[in-house]
């Protein structure tokens, strides 16, 4: 039976972490906000009603039968057992995921350089604290995070946790590509610092499932509604 | 062998969901930062030293034996597993990581109460918008996490699984503690709307080895350096 993935439909968002390890697996699966107009109303019910005794607080989550997991980590922690997308050993697995938190951290932090104020007021009211939240980002956290990875690239490599590919691995290849839709200058200064980062990125794109993925129309393009959104007053 | 627990030795921070679940646990656990003045470099040498071909990006982290773990939620999993304070099936288990991962991201959420313009400014740099930030929470975040938690009390409970406490329990009364702390006159008037929130944190806080632990010198007060501050401005 086919994996039933629940996400909001016009975004990469958070939920393309999880797509891309569903597309790397060969996995089947429904997209199913994106399948017809019923689609965000059952996702809804499915927060909102009665059918679940724990009942997921916000999507992305993934529906396999009756099982529900929610949360990207979570769900990356699920996928990687089943689909050979993480190490077999307990340490391994812990290792990774606790590596795939690290990236929920610097995700959350993305989000906040465009709604420092917090996720409910747009941006256009929020427009000077932004600026100055992206500034503190680029200059102290997006060091720190990705200076994290190239060091484990550096001694682990060619994948992040050594020879083999992770859903981790798949998850830098994401943010390599957000980081460039949405900050164009900034990472373009920034790229010579993480050679092995860029270098991991190439390799991903170059799987066969993940090219084929990234060239359908399964892959949504980014846009200024998800994670990663380019607005001009944040790079420079 | 005794855990290794890894974390700031001043402040409950994040550590302490950890700590909650290693007492009710009774679980014998070394507290490394806090004994000795080598603690704190013990901890900075694993992080960035060459002994972990993966070190944590960030503590907590625990240590058992070569095994190491890091992320409060990852930390909760393995410990939830090996101490009986989480379900033994994999839908529950993930389940349940599921709710720590949603109490991670409201625990974010009140970091940015103080921090909307990172981590790296200080609070006395940053307190309009800290205002601003405080406001939307209040308004609008703590009622929908404290709601969905009461909701599944009201559905499951007398614990948020159902008939047993799980560690993700001990996490619920540690962000009302937290909360009442931080924010004492709008937890005050907000206290109404969570009953069954508040009757588990009385049911929580009086288990024997809690109320052990919460009375020891191993519990560290509130203080202006953690998750939950208390600053003038922005309780009213």
């Amino acid at each position: 039976m086919a994996y039933e993935l629940y996400y909001w439909p016009m975004i990469q968002g958070r939920g393309e972490f999880v797509r891309l390890a569903l597309a790397e697996a060969g996995a089947n699966y429904v997209d199913v906000a994106r399948r017809g107009r019923n689609g965000v109303p059952k996702m809804q019910k499915l927060m909102e009603g009665r059918r679940l005794a724990t009942p997921p607080f916000a999507p992305p989550f993934l529906k396999d039968g009756n099982l529900v997991v929610s949360h990207v980590a979570n769900i990356l922690l699920f996928l990687g057992d089943r689909h050979g997308l993480a190490p077999k050993t307990q340490a391994g697995r812990l290792t990774l995921h606790g590596l795939q938190l690290t990236i929920t951290d610097f995700v959350s932090e993305v989000h906040d350089t465009h709604h420092p104020l917090g996720p409910t007021l747009y941006y256009e009211d929020q427009r000077a604290a932004a600026k100055r939240r992206t500034d503190e980002f680029w200059k102290l956290r997006v060091p720190k995070y990705l200076g994290y990875f190239e060091r484990l690239l550096k001694r682990n490599g060619p994948f992040v946790t050594g020879r083999k590919l992770t859903y981790v691995d798949l998850s830098l290849f994401q943010l390599v590509e957000g980081l460039r839709y949405a900050f164009p200058k900034r990472m373009k200064r920034f790229e010579k610092r993480i050679p092995l980062l860029l270098d991991l990125r190439e390799r991903v794109a170059a799987r066969p499932r993940i090219k084929t993925y990234l060239a359908s129309d399964k892959r949504i393009a980014f846009n200024e509604y998800g994670i990663f959104r380019r607005y001009k007053g944040l790079d420079r």
